[in-house]
């Protein structure tokens, strides 16, 4: 039995509780600064306000104020925090990180300097470990086709564990895996994390054909719909995403497994990625659609900044092909210069 | 201005009237035996019964009968039948490819005779031709994500032409190709026939996610529904089909472009295969499903079919791994066994 601290009571890292419960591990699910009501909730009717669920045996829950304490003797940490809360979990865990710990990480992926350089988000936090403690902890990522409230539904899903040692990725596996939850370990951590982060760019695209059909007044009058520009852009999505998998040295095949593939499926089933595509494929520049979603959390719009900044790099570098990514190009349009964007049909699988 | 034949009143086959009356060509749309009643609706009211729509300008409609004469001058012949109707449009074609022929079809890919030899239909038709005719004659196929109600609606679709040689694909493709309707050639007719039957294969084993939800009476709760496992299969069924399209000597990359990945998107928002695999899903047994799906074309069961003689001969000519494709295994067991099967999670990416 092992102590596991999640540290970010969000939806995803809670999710996290109901294997580890399964598996009889003891939980310590600590709050940021931003999860009170999330942690009020928790410790008063042993429930998660936003996966609309009690929460399994096992499960103690820490305001962030009781972080040091709550994952003191923990032999694992898991970051539940989003792309904006990776720097306060790598301040919170300074101390802790000193001592040498494991840390599994669910934020996704990386961002970039202004140089276009890449950061990958378990590399922030390894960066506030002294070096002496970096070879002996491991900084990991989940990543894979996992909507939280299935998790938790103890519905089946299948994620890969990253770790730089594929050995690490899969003695934390071991913690985790239930008749419901697959691990796969990979020692492609870098990877992984592009893979998990594009293709949440990329189902920006894919919700941008739901935005068309409503631009035209929905299904006509035989009842078609839109599947087919969205199918073409799904498509369009993994072959840019092996394209940048190869570029940086990531493992091309994420691009199309559970990552890459299997991720963009079950985000494009639904949710924020989509919806913001849904208005920007209406015609919306995404100054209008983002005051439409105000105060919602939008990774897909780090994610593509990010990439706005690597992709200039890469193709300045040579290692990307002229013209190969016009998808990324139309969202990074989109985002950054708040252009109104159409599907760039005519300039898909260029090299085909 | 050509005139182009298309045999087979089917929704497909039909749909493709649409990009070419938009070019301005003159089609011939001819019935099968079993279209008669779609040919006097398309005679007496210029509109096609199934999709909904009035057929476009240009379109002239002919019934069986009335073959040899309609297409006596085509420039081009589309073959708009599906695998049972192969051998019939092989036959009835025998005197006009004796002529000489351009022929392109929508069906979807292969049969296997008893040892698991492959068969792509274009070759089927290809073998009705002489020897001194063929090689002026291209024997062509389309793949990719395309609802055919979609493209008669004009929305805008991504597809794959492949030929043996890629300038003709491309050649016929310029008849096609319209502001709506893009087309990439390829010369990979053989890996492209694979993929597009392969994917509708697969998708009975998303369909069988849907199942597992109804069988466990839908949404729980909370709401959580069951795209994690549809998304993983997703996933695993690609990461199969480049194995496949790999042993059988065709384009890798097709399992995760148009005809593979994007087509599987499409085909898994809805319509048979999805359905049938939905009732397998749900614990009943092909032969129980067949009849409740009694009078549908299934064409995922004639591929599965193929593959249940394919698949071993590979195995025992040793190029394809043990263990490597779980969820072809699974889907010939439920179809051709009639078993009751759950998907097989712990099996998926063997070699990951």
């Amino acid at each position: 039995m092992a102590h596991v601290a999640i540290v970010g009571a969000g939806v995803m890292g809670t999710a996290l509780a109901w294997p580890l419960s399964d598996n009889g591990h003891r939980i310590s699910l600590v709050g940021t600064p931003l999860d009170r009501e999330i942690i009020d909730e928790a410790r008063s009717r042993h429930r998660h306000p936003k996966l609309g669920r009690e929460l399994p045996p096992g499960v103690t829950a820490y305001h962030t104020e009781e972080l040091a304490a709550a994952i003191e003797d923990a032999d694992l940490i898991v970051s539940g925090v989003n792309s904006w809360g990776v720097d306060w979990i790598a301040d919170a865990l300074a101390e802790s990180l000193k001592r040498g710990r494991d840390v599994i990480g669910v934020t996704k992926g990386f961002r970039s300097d202004d140089a276009g350089e890449i950061e990958i988000f378990p590399r922030v936090l390894a960066g506030q470990a002294p070096a002496s403690i970096r070879e002996h902890s491991n900084f990991m990522a989940v990543g894979g086709p996992c909507i939280a409230g299935e998790l938790a539904g103890r519905r089946q899903s299948c994620v890969v564990f990253a770790a730089e040692e594929k050995e690490a990725a899969e003695r934390v596996a071991r913690l985790f895996r239930t008749g419901y939850y697959h691990i796969w370990p990979s020692a492609d951590l870098w990877g992984l994390e592009l893979a998990v982060a594009l293709k949440n760019a990329y189902v920006l695209g894919v919700g941008m054909a739901n935005g068309m059909l409503e631009a035209a007044g929905g299904a006509d009058h035989a009842g078609a719909v839109m599947h087919n520009p969205a199918a073409a852009t799904f498509a369009q999505a993994l072959y840019e995403m092996e394209q940048i998998l190869t570029a940086l040295n990531g493992t091309p095949a994420h691009a199309h497994g559970l990552p890459g593939a299997g991720d963009q499926y079950v985000t494009a089933m639904g949710g924020r990625t989509l919806r913001l595509g849904t208005l920007i494929g209406r015609g919306y520049r995404y100054s209008q659609a983002r005051e439409m979603m105000a105060g919602e959390t939008l990774e897909t719009v780090a994610i593509i900044e990010s990439m706005s900044r690597v992709y200039p790099r890469l193709r300045k570098q040579g290692v990307l092909r002229d013209d190969e990514l016009p998808l990324i190009e139309t969202l990074i349009a989109a985002i950054t210069r708040d252009e109104v964007v159409t599907l760039p049909w005519e300039r898909y699988f260029a090299s085909m």
